[in-house]
């Protein structure tokens, strides 16, 4: 970051807070004016500021001098950030099945629930109120918050985050019309979590059928995400909030959808593709490119047309004397 | 309501059912003439009924006659039910970590999980299956229902109603590529539900990164929203289902979000806006204005949009010889 | 299916698995080219595989000539598979109100919470960390996942599967302007899951007002659906994913609305209509119709209404020369 440090350089700092909750162990920091004020009597120990701040007094032990404070911030924080105290062992009120694996250092918490056969690794931890499905496997470090659920068929890899209220490998939509009745398909296929996925709260991810739905190492889900039978996600992508992602759809490595897109079955969205916020993609989405709108388009084409449309509101009535004239 | 009462006028009404399942202490309303035969024979206490119904004949005790019969119905209700009994005491299967705070005649359901720290304001009821994290306030005269998750970091004010499955406070969104990877940036900020909040069923509402997310005073979301860290909502809006609201963005006093709308990051709507059903808002939105559509425009102009391109969709091709002519 | 055996025609089938991961008891399938090294080697007891592939060889026991091996597969999926084990009883952790009464052979799971006066049927399964309320009535042969909560006023038919994180019967989203604040309206009407109804997971339905809320007999739902207060769906629909729909619209017998779909308050969906992925729909669709875009149309109007805009976008600054022409 290359800033310039005033005031006490052995100030310490055990947190981030902004300026008018910070304490004296905590860092702030100033990025724009109308903060100023909580900064010249901030009780925080240290203060990253932007140049222009420079010459303003403040109550901080020490300040850092930053072209961009925020971004600095945010480089900071996962160094100073400690994960929240974890105790290992098995809550007296848990409930483990027949045939329980668990690895060293692990935390299950009150009240979760283990069915038989199940696995759990080393250091992972299992809030309250979680149902584990028979045969689930959970690799190490990894966390699931409360009232989260993995069905059975579901496997976990090692440091995933699953938030509260998450379903894993529950049973696709996938029904066949007979005997005047919609006859559910049963659903064998397995739900696969790789290393370093985080699952946003409430997010929804079905098993396969009989194939398996994946999700890719390192890739992020946010909030409120539906994604259906035997999906394949690509490591590294980003699936915001309210995303839809139907059945058999693939998304390929660092491919980025944003909040409130539907992706229909069977189409694939290429590497480092853009899905733009609340686009329906009916088709495939080739690599590297942004696509946005209903139906989806290369966004610069979808742009263009609304930009046309707007522009056509003014001059409709002219074009059809227009066509009528002829 | 200024109705005109026929029959007992004593009549005991001590709750609300439609015609059909009425029984001798409840009230009733007649509002569509094809629920007339129920009226005939309703077991009602009493029943609101339109003028035009008037000269019907009825089994019930007695009938008021009211210009708009629905509307007085919602009138009364509010005023003949009777909050669900609860009973004042900690369930024997809750488990309650080290300093947790209860304030006089609250209520902790079976199996509710309550971390260290965490303070339940008088007259509260947290339900069955809840987690309530460490440090996390609740005021007085507030209800969690089941299945409900307050990740630490959350603060509920008084008279909040938080509804089955809603996850508050869950970290949100937020990593920075480094080292071929999205590394997490801790969330370290809060999440703030004020006074007279309620929040529908399985709603997701992130905290703030180092800032808060805050949810004003008597501000109602309904079933399945989310609302990512740092949003700002004001006081008194309307949040409907489904809608997403993403990173930063600000929703000022008495705005009303209609389903499944979408709002970017740190964009302002302002204070009594409308925003229609599953439109998609990518810039701020003036104070009282309605606004629709994809990308979101005032609603007028959407409208004007929409009619446009369903005539040219006729006179497309004829235009386009025109052009080619040129 | 008419398909042709060769080899062990005794050979054993117990269950369904993919080629790479079929023992010698599963059944597979070969529908594509690049699954066929796969089965070569499979361990599968039998594999159906399309015609093109019959001079292949494999090491499993028995193969079967059919036209098409993945529909072939999806009518053998549910003969062949058998429900998970289920132990009748209630496990020791379960907590029971007063009157509460239970059918023959029922299950109900740890931690399981059922309220007072709650009834459930023969054969019913009530698994971990459910909460049904006071009063609620479940039918016979039907399963309610991990973590789903049951409102008060909730009623389930025979053979309902809820999945985990569901929320049946909570308020609907009703409120008056009163007092310079929004006032709460009670909801009492029911929440009515008739036979044969599948709810998927962390889906919400609102209880009516004063009317009912009700899902027809054999209609399917899938994940994070938002039904509110009063919807009423006929029989034999298919709801999909992520759709939204608005207080007492009506969907008739077999009507289907894709993904993300939005339905209006207060309208009818006909029979057997359909509903594109994505729609808004504000009117009334007619039976047998299929509707899509936003607002919604008839969905030949919607392509062409499309694809004029696309051609649009390259005439428009002509078409706007021609206009200032004239």
């Amino acid at each position: 970051m290359g800033g310039v440090v005033t005031g006490d350089g052995a100030a310490e700092v055990r947190a981030m807070a902004p300026l008018d909750r910070a304490t004296n162990t905590d860092l702030s920091f100033l990025a724009k004016a109308r903060y100023a004020p909580m900064y010249e009597r901030t009780r925080a120990s240290v203060v990253l500021i932007a140049p222009e701040f420079a010459e303003l007094s403040t109550t901080a032990a020490a300040r850092i001098v930053v072209d961009r404070p925020h971004d600095a911030m945010l480089a900071v924080l996962p160094r100073l950030y400690r994960s929240p105290a974890r105790e290992p062992g098995v809550h007296a009120t848990a409930r483990l099945g027949r045939g329980v694996t668990l690895g060293n250092d692990v935390t299950i918490g009150p009240y979760a629930v283990i069915a038989d056969g199940a696995a759990i690794g080393d250091r992972s931890w299992i809030e309250a109120h979680v149902s584990v499905g028979a045969g689930v496997v959970v690799g190490t470090d990894s966390r699931v918050f409360p009232s989260a659920t993995l069905y059975s068929g579901t496997t976990l890899g090692n440091r995933v985050l699953v938030h509260a209220g998450v379903r894993l490998g529950s049973d696709g939509f996938g029904y066949v019309f007979r005997n005047a009745a919609h006859e559910k398909i049963p659903h064998v296929g397995r739900c696969i979590i790789e290393d370093d996925v985080e699952i946003g709260a409430n997010t929804t991810i079905d098993r396969g059928s009989v194939d398996d739905t994946v999700i890719g190492a390192g890739t992020k889900i946010d909030n409120l995400v539906q994604i259906a039978h035997n999906v394949r996600i690509g490591r590294l992508c980003l699936i915001l909030a309210q995303v839809g992602i139907a059945g058999s759809a693939r998304v390929e490595d660092g491919a980025v959808i944003a909040g409130q897109a539907g992706l229909g079955g069977h189409i694939t969205i290429g590497a480092r593709a853009q899905i733009a916020g609340q686009a329906g993609v009916f088709g495939d989405v080739p690599p590297g490119e942004t696509w946005s709108g209903y139906p989806a388009r290369p966004h610069r084409q979808s742009l263009r047309a609304s930009a046309a449309v707007l522009r056509l509101a003014d001059i409709i009535k002219k074009l059809e004397r227009l066509v009528e004239r002829e």
